[in-house]
């Protein structure tokens, strides 16, 4: 219970809607889900922490939105299609103008995947943000359509949706780290607060990728799971990383005010992504590229998966990176 | 990540068991889950703050134990079968001796129950435990088995099961409002911190009781929420609710250390006993002490449903109770 208003008029307030799929929704001990005929539930949850996954002044209603963004971009990597989710939240007291703007952003991003919400709870504490979210992937013939980290093969494609490095402008030029015009700022803040979970175009990739997941912690990193679990190795084209990085921050390079080793490190190790790198055999370069038609996401290919463990970064006409760029691989 | 140990490291040490019967586990982007032919998934999420729910210096094997039979009390309360479980964590440092302790309370509970942990996330942030658990319920001719809170009838009896206000007596003891011998203060704090959920109950009453919840904030307050969905009041005897104080606890009345009202607080509006109410048609008295012998767990009949709204209090001998214990029907 909070102290200025009952557990359950805050649910009953701003987080009740009508039931629309699910068998039972909010307000009994369990929520209560059955997945449709041939699907297999998809299931990921995420805690988001004040000071570590988000400022204190953060625009509530970009917070909602961000706090399911993150879980919808786990599914998006599974290629699950969005069914559900619960919210659990530590709230230090019950201040209505955060609530309404929280629960505005959560549940416009909610609507717009047709994902609703299921259950939860409410409880007094230091701000946290704890979401389960639930999809359905067919299973067919026995065997899940699911997207798995598991699944990368020597030669395959190296492929990453959208653009890569943005949230991380934002976040350095937040921190004082770097000086950018009030414009460039806002672009990139919009990438940081509010990334957009590749839901359509994981659902595309079933059947095509070989293996895929979402970029949470920087691509070098994350790629680095999809090589541990598929026992394979990596090829990177650093700089095709480089050329991800938004069309809008590009004056901020072209100023100078960022360095090419920042821009490389925003790029390959930056953060926040939330896009989604994924593999896929040569034979399928066109159906991948049907497959970002269908969800309206560009995807570029970065490079390709090796026999031969380790992750290996080139430069622009092939060569391995040298000097103060080599360094870059110690992310993987 | 945390500090000392990275997120993986720590998720690979502490938490991670081969996958028996969710079709894929911790380490990907998502858990994958088929419920059985003919079952539909129960859901709940609860979140665990310090300060709150626990006090700093638990044992931590006894706090892996209660975050998570607080979620199966509430899977108890719709008669689901556990399942599987995802834990978000918070953690201010990667403590070893803490998470061993924690993550061995946790899956010893889990294994108890065959419920197994499929996923979630580790964060570094002041201490929060989410756990979100699934279970089973049978769906018959397209009609869910699950027990709701919303399927109580005038005219039924009204159930708990085994004891009431031992964790709360525990509580005020260590808060230094009571003063306990130490064999009580043991027993009674293993209740406050190692709740017994009542999951063979709960499946056992599936077709038997017409409406469940689990007791987490005390009986009046949480059988409020019955007779608000079911749109039904209800008469309790106070002195039959007083009698599930856990016979361990009866010196403490004896000797004068806890009052009569204190008793009846402790019985009526305790809170964290994570025991059954229920209700059932008078008929199926026999079919509830049958549930009972199956489960192992006693139940008592402590009232009834009316349909006039509202919740009346009795004495031992049935008259309404007056004076100072009037006061208690304001917990409902």
């Amino acid at each position: 219970m909070l102290a200025a208003m009952g557990e359950f008029d805050l649910i009953a307030r701003y987080f009740t809607r009508p039931v629309a799929r699910a068998a039972l929704g909010v307000g009994d001990d369990c929520a209560l889900l059955l997945p449709a005929p041939g699907m297999q539930l998809a299931v990921s949850s995420d805690m988001l922490v004040e000071g570590r996954h988000f400022f204190a002044d953060v625009d509530p209603f970009a917070l909602g939105h961000k706090a399911l963004a993150v879980n919808l971009s786990d599914l998006a990597a599974c290629g699950a299609r969005p069914l559900a989710f619960t919210l659990a939240l530590a709230l230090p007291q019950a201040d209505e103008a955060w609530l309404q703007g929280f629960s505005g952003g959560l549940l416009a991003l909610a609507d717009a995947h047709g994902c609703e919400l299921v259950g939860g709870d409410t409880t007094c504490g230091p701000l946290n943000i704890c979401i389960t979210v639930f999809g359905e992937v067919p299973v067919v013939n026995g065997i899940s359509q699911a997207l798995l980290r598991s699944g990368a093969r020597a030669g395959d494609d190296l492929y990453v949706s959208g653009t890569l490095g943005d949230a991380r402008l934002a976040l350095e030029a937040l921190r004082g780290n770097i000086d950018l015009p009030p414009e460039l700022l806002a672009q990139a803040r919009m990438r940081l607060e509010r990334p957009t979970p590749r839901v359509a175009l994981g659902q595309a990739l079933r059947g095509v990728a070989s293996a895929a997941l979402d970029l949470s912690d920087g691509l070098l990193g994350d790629l680095g799971h999809i090589l541990a679990q598929s026992g394979v190795g990596a090829t990177v084209n650093a700089f095709s990383a480089i050329e991800l990085i938004a069309a809008f921050a590009h004056p901020a390079w072209g100023s100078g005010l960022v360095s090419l080793k920042n821009q490389l490190e925003f790029a390959l190790a930056g953060g926040d992504d939330y896009e989604l790198a994924f593999t896929a055999p040569v034979s399928a370069r066109d159906a991948v590229q049907a497959a970002a038609r269908q969800a309206d996401t560009p995807v570029t290919r970065i490079g390709h998966i090796d026999a031969e463990a380790g992750l290996r970064l080139q430069g622009a006409s092939g060569q391995p990176l040298s000097g103060e760029f080599a360094s870059f691989d110690h992310f993987a």
